[in-house]
């Protein structure tokens, strides 16, 4: 299917630290139909560098959105029988404002002058846009790795808009070891002097940071078995004479690959803005759900090799949901894609996420 | 103890490349005494950023050696018995001929001109100081990560020299995750514009590089878990308005601290040449001890919750001994320090290589 993403224009936010935003962009796609009663709703947010387009192919496009494989015809979120929405984050850099964008004020970029933005204020945006769409209440959300974790802040923030969530491989908070790695990304974007203190646009970003962040990125998604699996390590044929460039395994070609096509479609203060935004993340202490007249229904996922976003934290999801009442399933689904199964590991996830879908649709929709 | 590194200057070295260095310094430092049979001898290796003090006090200093909880009086390695021996690696900065070093040829710092180097090579210039010492055998070697890959070595390349070998939360080859973790150390400190080709040593090091290679460094040498026991995560008081430079959490304090001092005292080539060589390091597939005359007592040791170097490695090379028919030893330490737990966990480790040690030396020395 050929989409096309749109755009609508919001007037001032106020953010979670008081701060305003005096208008925000927001890009997004749809898949399917909206029906009249307007519940056929399934709003998917996406991970730390994703974008609004999640499915089907732009215009001339050889290459479709990031979950084709999920969302579409017969797919797991089945654009015959639901409406999916899917918009780019606050503070990213692919049509939704952020950092990269001209801040009214000044005509120019707004660099470091953005405000710090939070889970709750991406959620925010995401619920003006389901506003402006006269749409009451989604069947369903889901999101991977950080989408899971805007699916959790969206039940925290408007329980009673959400009919079923599906947070996969993802958390309530970050470990030390989750803001370690994100540390060592945002280190390594500015201690590239082009970085520049944010400042950046008109004299050359700071694409060499950047791309190390992305490489060291890319090593947590994947796990030591798919690593193994995709690069069966063979030895260089002769011993280097000198210290040379070359990447003298296969391995370290494919993560310079990964750095250097990430800094051609990615703003590196995004880079920065987003990962504090997951790092300060935290509904394990909140209110979250303690009204019990709420109940949601929930699908937990997670994938046994992802070691970025352990299957123990989904447990703790489930734990902590179960603790307050409400209804949850629990698959914690065989792969050894790591952290990236949530992209990769179609069949398993499309079975599960397809009949809890399906089930709740009977339940809710039909059944009215 | 108060301790003082001595110097030895070797001839012409060939490399295992053929390449050659027309001379090579090497920094070590004995404990203990030698006896008269000099068959008390205890070769210890370091881990890549260690050097070759790694015992006692340097005159005025406030902290001892590397592993001085494990070397010393009445310690696993019991300078009362045994006489000790640490050296700095080829290729290194701490005193050993490196990249740093001033070529004779030039007078200037080697740079990239410093030729390629390999364990093989290190080793190499070990067996020429124990040479120098007049030392016919070793009693034993023992070290941990790239000090287990030299110990591994040495059985490999002078079998016939060692009575004894102790390789601790090591690996007989890099896996390709482990590759990636070295490499995006070294695009980062490549990254660096300050690198400048290596060519650095008049116009100032590359130390924003070099310092996220080492956090980065950090975070693979402590496990999730010691993690989470060191840096109980305290959310901020308030909500940043402001995208700022702060750590927010003690781990990101913690990691920049790590990286600032760490530049301060390693230079920023010795870390890409040294874990290059690591990268190609590989006895998996080597002749490796398949002359079955020879028999070597070995002790193999690794760490619960090392992820860097997990078990599974320290397993894989038991079990290629044992293929063998060499005599093997081997425990799985219970830690929760990760990597580091083979300078960490003093306890256990000590009371199992001291076992080892002296059973051994009842056997072999004491017997005869």
């Amino acid at each position: 299917m050929t989409v096309e993403t749109k755009y609508l224009t919001l007037d001032k936010l106020v953010l979670e630290n008081r701060q305003e935003l005096p208008s925000v962009t927001v890009a997004y796609e749809t898949y399917g139909t909206l029906n009249a009663q307007k519940d056929n709703v399934i709003l998917i947010t996406h991970a730390f560098t994703g974008d609004a387009h999640c499915a089907g192919y732009h215009e001339g496009d050889e290459k479709p959105g990031w979950w084709d494989n999920m969302v579409g015809s017969d797919k797991a979120f089945d654009t015959n029988r639901y409406f999916i929405i899917c918009s780019n984050i606050l503070g990213g850099c692919q049509g939704t404002t952020g950092p990269s964008s001209i801040n009214p004020k000044t005509g120019k970029e707004y660099g470091l002058d953005f405000p710090a933005i939070s889970i709750s204020d991406m959620v925010k945006v995401q619920k003006k846009l389901i506003d402006f769409l006269g749409i009451e209440k989604l069947f369903s959300i889901a999101g991977g790795s950080m989408g899971g974790m805007q699916v959790l802040q969206w039940v925290n923030d408007y329980p009673e808009k959400v009919i079923s969530a599906i947070p996969i491989a993802t958390t309530m908070r970050h470990t030390p070891q989750q803001i370690a790695f994100n540390e060592v990304g945002r280190q390594s974007v500015m201690a590239d002097i082009a970085w520049n203190g944010g400042h950046y646009y008109q004299t050359g970003n700071p694409d060499r940071g950047l791309a190390v962040a992305r490489m060291l990125g890319h090593i947590t998604y994947m796990s030591d078995i798919s690593m193994k699996e995709k690069f069966p390590i063979e030895k260089e044929k002769e011993k280097n004479t000198k210290f040379n460039f070359n990447a003298d395994f296969e391995v370290e070609e494919y993560l310079r690959h990964r750095g250097s096509t990430f800094v051609k479609r990615f703003d590196a203060n995004s880079y920065l803005y987003i990962s504090k935004a997951m790092d300060h993340f935290d509904v394990n202490n909140s209110a979250f759900l303690n009204d019990k007249n709420i109940s949601i229904k929930f699908l937990v996922l997670s994938f046994k090799s992802d070691w970025l976003y352990p299957s123990e934290q989904s447990e703790d999801i489930v734990k902590s949901l179960k603790l307050r009442g409400q209804k949850v399933t629990y698959c914690n689904i065989d792969s050894t894609y790591g952290h990236d199964a949530f992209l990769l590991e179609k069949e398993n996830e499309e079975k599960i996420i397809k009949s809890f879908l399906n089930n709740l649709y009977d339940e809710v929709i039909s059944g009215k």
